[in-house]
C-alpha cells in the first residue's frame, strides 16, 4: 500500500509531500514485544482498565473499528476484517514482525520514548528504533527518579541533595523531563524546612506512590531547576478535571527560567489558551484527532487556537504497535483534510499549509528538544 | 410524509434500515395532554422557565424553527409557517391528536419514562404508550421514593428501614432508579450513626427538597444496594458545574457491584470518558444533536469518544409531544450524517454502520435495562 | 474589491443582503493611532503578551496569517504576502489611512466603545467613528471609576455616596456598564457595615488594583442598582476557570431588576446555556469564529444552543485596527457559512435566515442598548 493512499483528500504535491514526511514522535512509550492473547489487546486498544462487559468487545470501540480499518491491510489482510481474523494473522506473524510493519509504515524518524512505565514485557526504546531505523531519546520520568531517592535516601536533609543529584544525571543524558501534574496544587516553590520535614515522613514508605503535596511541589521545582542548568522541555501530563488556575500561576513563576513546558493529557481550550498567552508553553497534538469527531475539525481546532510554532506531533503510541500507527495515521488524516478546507477556501496558500505541516511534524520538536 | 423523508443523506439500505428502525426511548418523561396556550407552549419547547423578552419570543430560538420546519408537517401543514399558523393547527386538531400524531411518527416502540416530576396535567407513562401502541417501562426516582418516607417515618431508625423497604418495592416493579447527583459529595458510604442523626433533623421539615449531603449520600448507596439485588441500572442526571471527580471516586468505589450506572444530563467531555474508562457505565445520547451546532458532528463526537456498546438513546421528551418528536428526529439526522461521513471515507463498513445504529438505536438498551 | 467576494458560500439575495448589511459593534476597544513597530505590530495581534520565542513569529498564528490573507488586501496588496511586504506597505500609507480603510471594510454603522483601558496612544471613540462617519457611544468600565473614587473619597461612609454619585454619573452618558467578573465572589449583596470596613482599608491604597472580594461584590451591586435607575446593560467580561455556579446565583438574585446582562470572554457552554435559560441574560458573538476551527461550525454552534433574539455581534476589536476588521470578516463568514448550511438542508427558510442574520448584526444590539 502507497502511504498515500491514506490521505482522504486530494492536496498539492507540496503539501501532501509535507504532510507525509517522516515525523518526529515527541510522544511514544514502549509497546510490548510478546504475543498478546485476544483480552490483553482488547485492554491495550481503549482506554478502558477492565474487560469489556458480558455480550460486548472492545473492538465496538472508535479504536477497535480504526485497527480493523488500517492497521488490517498493514498485515496483510482486507479492511474491515473481523477482530478474530486480525487477531488470528497478528499471532501467526508473530510480535516482532507485527511491531515492526506497524512502526515502519507510521514513517516515524525520531522517537522520543517516555520511559516513566516501561516494565519486563516492554520492548526498550533502542530495540523499538532498531525495528523502525528511527532514533530515539529518552524522556525520563521525575517521579520514577523521586522513588529511587526515597528507597535510598537516609534523611530528609539528604532526599533533597540525592535528588538534585539523580535529577541532574538524567539531564546528562535525556532529552526532556516528564512529570504528572498534580489535580490540587500551589504554585510557590515550598521552603527547605517544610521540604525536609516532609522528606523525613517520605522515607518510612518510599514505595508508596508520591502524593504528598510538598514532596510534589518541590519536584517540580526540582525538576525546572535541573532542566534549567542545559535547557531541556519539561513535559507536564495533564491530568483530567484540570488544575488550570495552579498551572496558569505555576508557568507565570517559571517564564523566566527559559525552560520549555509541553502540555501533554486531555488539552481543553484552557490548555490551549497557555500555549497561546505563555511564550515558553508547547502542546502536544498528536492525541486530539484521534479522540474526536473528525480527524479534519481536531486539527483544524488546533490550527486556530494554538500559535503553529507551539505545536508537536506526537503518536500517543503505548502498548500495542497499532496505538503508535493510528495516532501518526490519524493526525496526518486530520491534518489533509484541514489544510484541504483552508486551501480551498483560500484562506491558506500552498507554502504556508507546507511550512506549517512541516513544522508541527517535526520542525517543532527539533527546536525544542534540541535534536 | 415518508418517514426517511426526513434523513438529509443518501445511505445504503441496510444502514437507512437500521437508522430508520423503532427506537427504545430510554429517556422519556410525560407529556401533557391537555390543550396548551401559546405562552405555556412557548415555555414548554425551550429550557428557559420565563416568558421571552419583551418584543422577542421563544419560537426564535433553535427548538422554535425545528417545531414549525418538522412538527408542522406531521400536523399537515406546510414547513416553516408561522408560530400563530402552527398553533391554531395544534388547537384545532386537540391535544390527544396532536400527542398521538407526532409520538407515532417518532416511531418507538417503548418508552422507558421518568416518572420523578409527574403531574395531574400530565399524560400518565401507560396512556402515552396506548397513545402510540408503544410498550412502556417506569423509571422510578429515588428522591421523590425519598420523600414519602421522610413524610411518613416516625424516627430516624425508621426512616433508614423505611426507605429500604419503599425501594425495594420500587425495585419490584420498576426498570431502573433515577437520582440527580448533587453538585458537591463526598463519595463515602456514611455511617449510620450519621444518617439517622441527619434523619431527625429531616423528619422536621420532611416536605422541603433533600439538601443535607449526608442523607443525599446515604439515598445514593441505599439505591445502589436495593438496584444491586436485581440487577437493576441507575441513571444519574448530572448537574452543570459536574462533581466529576467526586462521581469518578463514587464510580470507583461502586465498580464491583454490577449495578449499571446510565449518566443523563450536560455530557461533556470528561462524562463521556468516564463512560469509556468503567466498564458499568453508559451515557444517553439523545439529547446531545439537538444541543449541538450540527447533529453529524454531535453524534460523530460520540461515535469517536465512546465505545458503540455504551450508548443509549433517549429522546429527552418532556412536556410538549413535540420534543419527543424532534429528540427522535435529530438523532437519527445526525446519526444519518455522521455514518454518511464514516461510510463515505472508506472508515467503516456497510455492516457496521448498521449494527451500530442498532445498538445504540435499541439493542444496548434492552441488554441494560433487560427488557 | 466588492465587500461580498469575502463571503465563502453562495446565498440567496435576501439573506446575502442580511449577512453583509452593516453591523452595530457592541464591543469594541480602541486602537492605537500611532506607526507600529514590527514587534509592537506582533503582540497586538495575538493574545500573547510577550515576544515569540528566538526563531519563531507571531505571524506564524492563526491571527497572522489571517493579517495576510484578509487585512493585505484591503491595503492594496496580493493576499498571503509575506509579514515584511505588510508591515512596509502599512508604514507607507501611515496609521491613519490604515485605520481608516480597514474599519470603513468592516462595514460598521455604530461602534459601542469600551473606555475601560484606553491610554495616550489610542485613538478615542469620537476620532474612530470619524473614520469611519459611524455613530458610536461608550461603554463604561466601573473599575476605573471606582479607582478614581477610591482616590478622592475622604472615608469609608463618603467612598459609598461617591461611588453612587460617579455611577450615576456615567449612568446619563454611557449606553452601558462594563466590568470584570471575580474568578471567585459570592452572590450576596454585602452589608453596609462590611463595605465601610473593606472601603476605609482601600482608601490607604487606592492606586492599586482593587482585589478586596467585599468591594468588589459591593460595587456589582452599585452597578446594578445605577444601571436599573435608567434601563442600562451591565456586562460582564467573564474570567478563565469561571466563575459560573456563582454567577448563576448572582443572574438569579438580580434577574427581577429588568437589566439586561451581556456577558463576554471566554464563552463556553455554560455561559451560553445561563443565556438560553435567564431572560434578562445575553451573549456576544463576536469573538467566537475568529477562535474556533471554522467559522460556520461555531456560528452554527451559537445557532444551536443561544435564542436568536440574545445574540449580539462585537468585533472583539483592540488595539490594531485589524482585530477589528478581522472580527467582522470572520462573523460575516461563519454566519453565511453556517446559514448557508440550515438553507442547503431546508431546516431553515430563507425570510428566517436573513431575519436572523439581520437581529444578531445589529437589530438585537439597538434594542439591548437602546440606540
Amino acid at each position: 500500500m502507497r502511504a498515500g493512499d491514506t490521505l482522504p483528500v486530494e492536496l498539492p504535491d507540496a503539501v501532501r509531500e509535507a504532510v507525509l514526511a517522516p515525523l518526529v514522535d515527541h510522544d511514544f512509550h514502549p509497546v510490548r514485544g510478546d504475543d498478546l492473547t485476544r483480552a490483553r489487546f482488547e485492554t491495550l486498544i481503549t482506554v478502558a482498565d477492565a474487560p469489556a462487559p458480558p455480550g460486548t468487545t472492545h473492538f465496538d470501540t472508535p479504536a477497535g473499528l480504526a485497527v480493523r480499518r488500517w492497521c488490517a491491510p498493514v498485515l496483510g489482510l482486507d479492511p474491515h476484517v473481523p477482530p478474530a481474523v486480525y487477531l488470528a494473522r497478528r499471532a501467526e506473524l508473530g510480535a516482532a514482525e507485527v511491531n515492526r510493519r506497524l512502526l515502519r509504515a507510521a514513517r516515524i524518524t525520531a522517537f522520543l520514548v517516555d520511559t516513566g512505565r516501561d516494565g519486563p514485557e516492554l520492548l526498550p526504546a533502542e530495540e523499538i528504533c532498531r525495528l523502525d531505523g528511527a532514533a530515539a531519546g529518552e524522556v525520563a520520568g521525575v517521579e520514577r527518579a523521586e522513588q529511587a531517592v526515597a528507597i535510598s535516601a537516609v534523611s530528609g536533609v539528604s532526599y533533597i541533595s540525592d535528588l538534585n543529584h539523580a535529577l541532574a544525571d538524567l539531564v546528562s543524558r535525556a532529552v526532556a523531563f516528564t512529570a504528572t501534574l498534580p489535580v490540587v496544587f500551589d504554585a510557590a516553590r515550598p521552603s527547605r524546612g517544610a521540604v525536609i520535614a516532609a522528606a523525613n515522613r517520605r522515607l518510612a514508605a518510599p514505595k508508596e506512590e508520591l502524593t504528598d503535596p510538598v514532596l510534589l511541589r518541590h519536584l517540580l521545582w526540582a525538576a525546572f531547576d535541573a532542566a534549567r542548568e542545559r535547557g531541556l522541555p519539561v513535559r507536564f501530563h495533564l491530568p483530567r478535571y484540570g488544575p488550570h488556575r495552579a498551572l496558569a500561576a505555576f508557568l507565570g513563576a517559571t517564564q523566566q527560567f527559559g525552560v520549555p513546558v509541553v502540555l501533554l493529557g486531555p488539552l481543553d481550550g484552557e490548555a490551549l489558551h497557555l500555549a497561546a498567552t505563555f511564550p515558553h508553553v508547547y502542546v502536544d497534538v498528536g492525541s486530539v484527532p484521534a479522540h474526536a469527531a473528525s480527524g479534519a475539525a481536531a486539527v483544524g481546532r488546533l490550527l486556530e487556537l494554538v500559535p503553529f510554532h507551539k505545536q508537536l506531533f506526537g503518536s500517543g503510541g503505548r502498548g500495542a504497535a497499532e496505538s503508535c500507527h493510528l495516532g501518526a495515521l490519524h493526525w496526518r488524516r486530520g491534518l489533509a483534510g484541514a489544510l484541504a478546507v483552508r486551501l480551498a477556501a483560500g484562506e491558506w496558500s500552498v507554502p504556508d499549509a507546507a511550512r506549517v505541516a512541516l513544522m508541527v511534524g517535526s520542525g517543532n520538536a527539533r527546536r525544542v528538544y534540541r535534536l
